[in-house]
């Protein structure tokens, strides 16, 4: 097979390794109930509107979706005081971010952006061509003095994830509204914030949506996967200027919302009640895991997500492996380099506790082995 | 706004357009009924399989997908005689013919493809900033030895579709084989089967995994839109070689196919009696409406998919307008520049039958009229 058969940016990206499924891992270990508190799921489960609204299109599934995505915009209009010519809606967020390396980046363009941080940013840019410059955190935060000296000629976007994950902090109004006064028009900010609805319970948390106002070249990535609890049927979306919005409407897949998807973000978008029930049960959750982290005198990030980053003091990986035998899946830091940290998803009472009772007996057995 | 903020390739893409939604033709006419032949839709509605699955797991969308789609990748495996590692899911078929183009097309490269046929290879290849060679059909089919005198350095990909749409006939096995034999080996054929179920009827339609078994470089393309009846969900699939396969996982989205699409789909590969009756179904359909154009000595093409493409003898636009003023939606033949054709999928015998119809009443009046 030829040598420069496939496009050249593929070789900086990594093939996909499956994880393993559930039910492998349940057969391994010969474990019944599996907790998985990895990918900042919702535990509540999905938005009860979202699947009822579901079973009611299921039939109607023969046609092909409306690629305008035409309700549900005008639906997310109206709760942002936006038009729907303001918005792209895609195959959750994840597509989003695919959809603005495709809109803006050409090949030696670069991108500003946290290390670390939601690592498809980095891995959009590459596959454009462009140049991902990673700027390590300071402070556990995004370094936005750093970004300002990095920016030059061939910066594009600048990537700002808030809350930023898997860290789970915010970078505060003043922080942001700092920021964004030294940043040059022509470049696009990105602000992801898919833990957006977590996050606005903090006073201290931006309101991006104004300088969105202010500012055309911005853009606000919003997801349907973490409080609507309807990642299994990816719907994200992107605010932005009318301009960039239709610019990246040429990029999308046409037909990149389904049938299906498009019902459920509709419904979900109604039930406020499912969505306070989400966030109360968030904190509770995050409640019980700082006390335990404090008692101990472990390290963790202030939380203002659906998940909390804390350091054990010994490396992740043994620890996320036994955790596995004992029926907890969480995320080791060490696929971060944060060796010995981990990423934990909220929970409901009952996982958190079991989460919690494991990792201490685990963590004791070490301190007795070392 | 600067104006290199956005990639040069978008110039060339045009923006989307929305259609009119039905309710909003339904209000605008008047009319309760609306019968939609303008999409290759089945008419027999979803697999019921693919319904009772997607209610099934319609409580469990709060999980991400299976990324790898193992589950329907091992069971499209075992009927095509190949292994998982072959195959590449995609959000519809749509998506796989982005992906296509991503993981080939680097700027300059050239790719051949019909002139008429399914639009998204001239744009994919566009957005990658390629060269689509677009050649004129000849008797109606694609101009296989006019691909072989374009092949040069810098061709990449093959596109041929088949059968072709919207025309819908397809290029034998013969006509294939020797075409594949004077094509170099490092130039990538894609053959699109969206219609495949309905084509491999017809004992002269190839038998494309032949091909890939002696020729690596061969991607075929197949999708649940049409005989399987779920469009609306977005289910599509390459089978190629593992090495391309491998490649092409790269550049997909990761959680690309959503959970419900992933249960559909392994519902409706399970619904042989439904695929039975939707092939029965279309060719009585066919029967119905080429009876009609040889009564009325009207060319049309043999049909080997679930439409056909017809000559009225007068310009589409105004029939299509008055055609849907009766609350039957077609595909007018001017949007490919073949002014005086149509393109009407088949539909249910009395949708077709109010087709025909509504058609012949139009032309008669078009008849005194001129």
């Amino acid at each position: 097979m030829s040598k420069n058969l496939f496009r050249k940016e593929l070789d900086a990206l990594r093939p996909y390794v499956p994880g393993k499924p559930i039910e492998e891992v349940q057969k391994e270990y010969g474990i019944d109930q599996i907790e998985k508190l990895a990918s900042n799921e919702n535990p509540l489960g999905p938005s009860p509107k979202a699947v009822e609204a579901i079973k009611r299109e299921a039939e109607n599934i023969n046609i092909y979706p409306d690629a305008y995505a035409m309700k549900l915009k005008q639906e997310i209009a109206k709760r942002t005081n936006l038009s729907h010519e303001n918005i792209v809606t895609g195959n959750g967020g994840e597509q989003i971010i695919q959809i603005i390396a495709q809109t803006f980046i050409s090949h030696g363009d670069e991108a500003l952006m946290a290390d670390t941080t939601f690592g498809l940013y980095e891995t959009s840019v590459l596959n454009m061509g462009g140049v991902p410059v990673q700027l390590p955190l300071k402070n556990y935060k995004h370094d936005l003095d750093g970004f300002i000296e990095k920016i030059n000629d061939k910066t594009k976007i600048i990537y700002i994830c808030n809350p930023n994950n898997p860290i789970g902090n915010i970078l505060s109004k003043d922080e942001i509204e700092n920021f964004v006064a030294k940043v040059p028009e022509d470049i696009v900010i990105v602000f992801d914030e898919a833990y957006y609805d977590y996050a606005k319970v903090n006073p201290d948390y931006p309101e991006s949506l104004h300088i969105l106002a202010k500012r055309p070249n911005t853009i606000l990535l919003r997801t349907f996967s973490k409080v609507a609890g309807i990642a299994g049927v990816r719907v994200g979306y992107a605010l932005t200027s009318k301009e960039i919005a239709a610019q990246m409407g040429k990029v999308k897949d046409v037909f990149n919302v389904n049938v299906l998807a498009q019902a459920a973000a509709l419904g979900a978008l109604e039930d406020t009640e499912h969505i306070e029930k989400t966030i109360k049960l968030n904190y509770d959750s995050i409640a019980i895991m700082e006390k335990y982290f404090e008692e101990n005198d472990l390290e963790y990030i202030k939380s203002n997500a659906n998940f909390i980053f804390a350091n054990i003091n010994t490396h992740s990986k043994p620890v996320f492996e036994e955790l596995m035998k004992q029926g907890i899946i969480i995320r080791p830091g060490y696929l971060w380099k944060w060796d010995n940290w981990i990423r934990v998803s909220t929970g409901t009472i009952e996982q958190t506790e079991k989460f919690i009772d494991k990792l201490d007996g685990i963590l004791k057995v070490e301190a007795v082995s070392c």
